[in-house]
């Protein structure tokens, strides 16, 4: 444990907080915040639980798969603990459709909650006791991303998978039971399996770094109950994470106002399966599509006058793939004014090839406004009649200043469940989720999000 | 797939070069030193079998394995492939007694050779396809390290993890047959997963970071093959592991000559389970001892002149735990002394903590001399009746110069297995490493490997 005289010990720090914190401790906001993350972890997991990269991914683990232990979010097929986290971690976060805390990009909720939920079929585990290490995981992922950011997400790293594993073990670790040396062991058994690269998004491959992220905390925590153990500090060491993986890291994130600030009261979520900076522009066009006055074969062009982040990210008149739809104008504005929805079906392969779309697509353009903030657009319809019309959102659904809303949450996990994961029962899940703190076996939980 | 113009195709370059290589184009010394390597992989794994960083997660892993399809070198359990693979890299790897290749410190046999024998179980591999695939699998790590060498060590990355999941996804993708295109996914799928930190060594959290680059790897050519796709430039893209995890990194370290230059021929095998500078310390008071005129209470002091990066790294005259033993240059030269041998069982805790060993400790010290290289050593003994001694080591054993013979990598095996697996029959596995080229079933070498 030798260490340079006055160098601070976050990795014990964080580790001792874990180890103390008492559920009476959390606020009740965080609390509910908490089971909001939840809600949109279990309809994200719906959507994503048949699609290729996890299909894939499953039809392999499953060769080399345990004792079918855990459920998976969506499926019949039930898998071992390992492997049910890698996998529902994965499928919450395929389609880029989960929660953002937005100062660093990280997608909190999966990774924490996905060893969690395959914890509760290993041993009994209450709702609050569920709900208090979910909060500590989200915590110690975002706080770990906090001393990070943005050096380390530019350099190339993929943050939610990278800082995803840290709150993985944490969580675990917390729901195990451990003491502060534990817990400071399955953080540096986390440290040895921090992986992921932002050069892999948009590919199968990375849902390997964030599976993994769910994996490998899980087995840190129970590992390290054994006595597994790893360095002194391993967050803070001169070959330690933020030393190695940080640029110009702050370790005073991860342990100012430990217990008083709470990263997880700053989650959002997405109201459409696509680049955030899309969702102002989604809300706006599906405002004039609902009108009825503005039919497809009326428009002459539309005009997006937004921040110029808009156009840097979303300038993509021609796409070809569902996956790159996500990140194009000119799709967005086409299938909203067409179908009036942005779902995924949406933003699918076929729905890119559609001839309508592409034609609609054409009438799209970008214009430069550093004025209008990033979470707003102005938009302008020319009509084939020479008519016109201006229409401004200041501010997108699911952003930081217009959260969406517990019954919005509710219809995205009931839209998803339905598209996603034929046979699942949606109602009693969200009931389940927002009593868990009467909960008296959690593991309730994934057994409602299987199909019935 | 999208790059700049005039960009190199690093990956791709790799790739098509795997998927063209052919058996016959191994040289004959290139063929007899995979030999070698894997004569002393089978070597270490005996010894590692049964530390305990192996058993702890050998007991966790179990509960989650799936169907006992391979079997963990040196035990009686079986377990399914990707853990299996996990447990013979790690425990190969536990004591820091495998190979090493000089230029990037990386120990490449363990992550390229884990896999492939875990997939001889799976499917049916003739010997000369495993010793290919291994070959291409060292060849493929130590050529992305030189990439990288020396920045990414010296920053605090564990090359051996995080260099050898490329390895074991090369090794693994050759051995599956994929084409250019596959490997190229399985390389991508590895760039997700490359981990291990610097810091976790001296703690079993190492053995993670080291087994994982193993299962990872295989599972990276395994979801590969089932068209889990990755990104087009894993390694030299912008968010790509050269740019991310490299310092200044040189691509065309990667794509210089392949085919023509071979890095398994620059391997190098240690003698003695600890720091290699330690090689020539002990080369010289083995020696001594073998004499029979230097007893230990006839000793008044040893001095130890030598290359100061000796001094260094070994200049440990109280050690607690045989692990930092390894490290220390007085509990070598102590444990020579006194009982002649320099193995395990000298490197123990029940070694450090022996008074004799303690006593004869204290007699010994080190000068700097940088005249002297540091594959080699002077020592100066003078004894309690006043005569001195002087021994010169020019290099020492196990160093490129005075590589191990092929009946010393034997020897190492008989006498690893001896100690770290009883049950287990070293005489036939020797006969087939050696015969590998002419095996039909290379399955057979992890079946001679288990007790009988």
């Amino acid at each position: 444990m030798s260490r340079e005289a006055g160098a601070p010990e976050t990795s014990l720090e964080l580790a001792r907080f874990l180890s103390a914190s008492r559920y009476e401790d959390l606020p009740a906001a965080l609390r509910h915040e908490a089971k909001r993350s939840l809600l949109n972890f279990f309809a994200v997991a719906f959507a994503g639980s048949r699609e290729i990269a996890v299909e894939t991914a499953l039809g392999l683990l499953q060769e080399f798969a345990g004792p079918p232990q855990a459920a998976i979010v969506g499926r019949p097929e039930r898998t071992d603990l390992a492997t049910a986290a890698f996998l529902n971690c994965a499928s919450a976060n395929v389609y880029d459709f989960d929660d953002t805390h937005p100062r660093t990009v990280i997608h909190p909720t999966a990774p924490a909650a996905a060893p969690l939920l395959a914890l509760s079929h290993r041993q009994r585990v209450s709702g609050p006791a569920l709900l208090h290490a979910f909060v500590l995981g989200a915590e110690t992922e975002c706080r770990i991303g906090n001393a990070v950011s943005p050096g380390h997400y530019r350099r190339g790293w993929h943050i939610t998978a990278t800082c995803g594993v840290f709150g993985a073990a944490a969580a675990s670790g917390k729901l195990l039971g451990l003491d502060a040396q534990g817990l400071l062991w399955a953080l540096g058994n986390a440290s040895a399996q921090s992986s992921g690269l932002v050069e892999t998004l948009g590919f199968m491959a990375k849902s390997l770094g964030v599976g993994n992220a769910a994996r490998n905390g899980l087995l840190s925590a129970l590992l390290a109950e054994r006595g597994f153990d790893g360095p002194a500090r391993p967050l803070e060491g001169p070959r330690g994470f933020l030393q190695v993986m940080g640029e110009a890291a702050d370790p005073s994130e991860i342990t100012g106002a430990l217990g008083e600030r709470w990263e997880l009261l700053d989650n959002t979520y997405k109201p459409y399966p696509c680049g955030v900076v899309l969702n102002s522009v989604i809300d706006g066009c599906l405002a004039l599509q609902a009108r009825g006055d503005c039919p497809p074969e009326a428009v002459e062009s539309v005009t997006l006058h937004g921040h110029p982040l808009l156009r840097q990210r979303t300038d993509r008149p021609d796409v070809a793939t569902g996956r790159e739809a996500q990140v194009s104008a000119h799709h967005a504005v086409a299938v909203c004014l067409l179908f009036g929805a942005a779902g995924l079906a949406q933003f699918s392969d076929a729905a890119v090839r559609d001839p309508r779309v592409l034609a609609l697509r054409r009438t799209v353009s970008i214009v430069d406004d550093a004025e209008i903030p990033v979470e707003g657009i102005r938009i302008e319809l020319k009509r084939r009649d020479g008519t016109r019309e201006t229409l401004v959102v200041e501010q997108a659904r699911g952003s930081a200043g217009r959260p969406l809303a517990d019954s919005e949450l509710e219809d995205k996990l009931r839209r998803l469940a339905a598209d996603g994961a034929p046979g699942c029962r949606p109602e009693p899940l969200i009931e389940a989720v927002w009593g868990l703190e009467d909960l008296a076996d959690a593991s309730e939980l994934l057994r409602l999000a299987v199909p019935s």
